[in-house]
């Protein structure tokens, strides 16, 4: 029996923080970190575990040979329709830690809203004292597009600190206490939604889905006007539609992690909106070290000829 | 038998939402709105229940009959050591609404401090993109003082969304799954606390209790440094050791929504200083609906014979 081979990295994204983890990772078969010049020109024919986000453009065709490829992230959209994209199993990144996150950003977003952090904001940059009544959480309906491991958990927060909650996934999940819609009640579901929060994967169909059309569906309610949280990805929101949004006044307000193009251009009017919230795509970041050991389990699981947890349908993208 | 007594009102605070609700509130009873210029002259001394808000010096004198006096908050130091305050019981307001929205607040002000959104608006202002990598939820000790009806509901959604969370009461409270101190571990719970929560009542224990030797006892933790939020009240706080700790880095963080003197002076050195969110007293705003239904509920449970809710101890003063 050979030597088990080590795990092809091809992770575009914290170098260093990367590289000093993979230090201790997968101490039985090792790695090869393509970030690191010693490994660049490694002959990857016998690889049979790839580990990628952003992955180069020849990667398949240096490594024939994939048993599994692993997603360094929730999202899948940075390798489904690369070229050379062997038919195996993809594996998404799901991780308590990565939910954990997710949810308190969305929490925080929600919260912000309703309580005015950004007129409190001005306020005490004006010294000024002046009491702002928000509603309660009970008054305001917070709707969860995507109904994954990380909707699901951000529903169940939400639900805890009082909001009404909704929900909506392309087919219909059903969730205790909770009414959801499928994609047949997307207008039912938008026309009783004050904040929408974006947790959709990147496919065809929700590429540049949240456009001015959708939120123009949306309801406002106690808020008195409509707000539109994306912690998804930024290709599926169309920001010219946003920026005019904001301005009309159909949408009261928005906290976005993600963007059609990342880092956010220095010159995007989004910066300075009012009432818009910008975190660069950190609401919940891959933490190295629970990475590789999801990646380990499921490569033991794999190798004792157990079934892969969280292999993505290739038909539906996600 | 004669008509039932009118509910005397002395409520020092939104006067147009008081007169509102009032029109509709206590059908059977009536009421008398001291700020409504037709009633502040009135003869008082048929009174048998009043409910106060900082009321007028000479309200006791003017309303010797009193049977039970109600607060319109849930801290009764505005009441207590008042010239001529009869021995009668004094009910505090306790509220689901209340309730939920200083959760709301307290969970949003720890959030903000795990999730660095002091920094991340310096960046958004900057139009800068800048990952910032905060720790976990569970990374972190929140420290919640005060273990009441509201530090307990405080708790409890602190730790939904992954907070370690701890407790302090003057006298030792049992929550299940929260570890828990005394007045005797109060140096023990100081040492484990990152985010220090105050929702003590004032009383002569806790005036000026948050002072920099207090502060000194913070731990810091994942965050890299301790944080105070204060949602009690603000004589509880020596403000000018909240500025010299948050200026010699001995606190990191500060969100206060109460002050020593409110409102907030405009040359306070509060309102500018770095990492410190300032709320006007607006954390949990009495709903005066609510506050209406509650003391009628509370009438009628005293007029039935039963006892009355919420009543505050005297010798403890909440």
């Amino acid at each position: 029996m050979s030597a088990p081979s080590p795990v092809l990295v091809d992770l575009k994204f914290n170098p260093e923080g990367i590289a000093h983890a993979l230090k201790t990772a997968f101490p039985d078969r090792g790695s090869i970190n393509l970030a690191d010049p010693a490994d660049a020109a490694r002959d990857l024919r016998a690889v049979e575990y790839a580990l990628l986000w952003k992955p180069d453009g020849d990667l398949f065709s240096r490594a024939p040979n994939l048993k599994v490829i692993f997603s360094g992230g929730a999202g899948v959209d940075h390798i489904i329709g690369m070229d050379g994209l062997p038919d195996v199993p993809i594996v998404r990144f799901v991780d308590h830690s990565l939910t954990t996150r997710m949810s308190e950003w969305v929490v925080m977003q929600c919260l912000m809203h309703l309580r005015a952090q950004y007129a409190h904001d001005i306020k005490q940059r004006r010294r000024e004292w002046a009491k702002l009544i928000a509603p309660e959480a009970a008054e305001v309906t917070v709707g969860v597009m995507g109904l994954g491991i990380l909707g699901q958990d951000a529903v169940a927060k939400l639900k805890l600190l009082g909001f009404d909650v909704i929900g909506w996934s392309r087919t219909r999940k059903s969730i205790d206490g909770v009414e959801t819609f499928d994609a047949g009640g997307l207008d039912r579901f938008l026309g009783r939604t004050d904040i929408l929060v974006g947790l959709l994967p990147l496919t065809p169909e929700t590429t540049g889905f949240y456009d001015r059309g959708l939120f123009k569906k949306l309801r406002g309610g106690a808020l008195g006007w409509p707000v539109f949280i994306n912690a998804g990805r930024g290709k599926s929101q169309i920001e010219s539609d946003i920026v005019s949004a904001i301005r009309e006044g159909t949408l009261g307000g928005a906290s976005l992690d993600v963007f059609e193009v990342e880092p956010l251009a220095a010159d995007s009017p989004l910066w300075e909106l009012e009432n818009v919230f910008i975190t660069p795509h950190d609401a919940a970041v891959s933490e190295e070290n629970a990475l590789f050991r999801h990646v380990e389990t499921q490569i033991a699981r794999f190798e004792r000829g157990e079934t892969l947890q969280f292999v993505i349908d290739r038909a539906v993208g996600y």
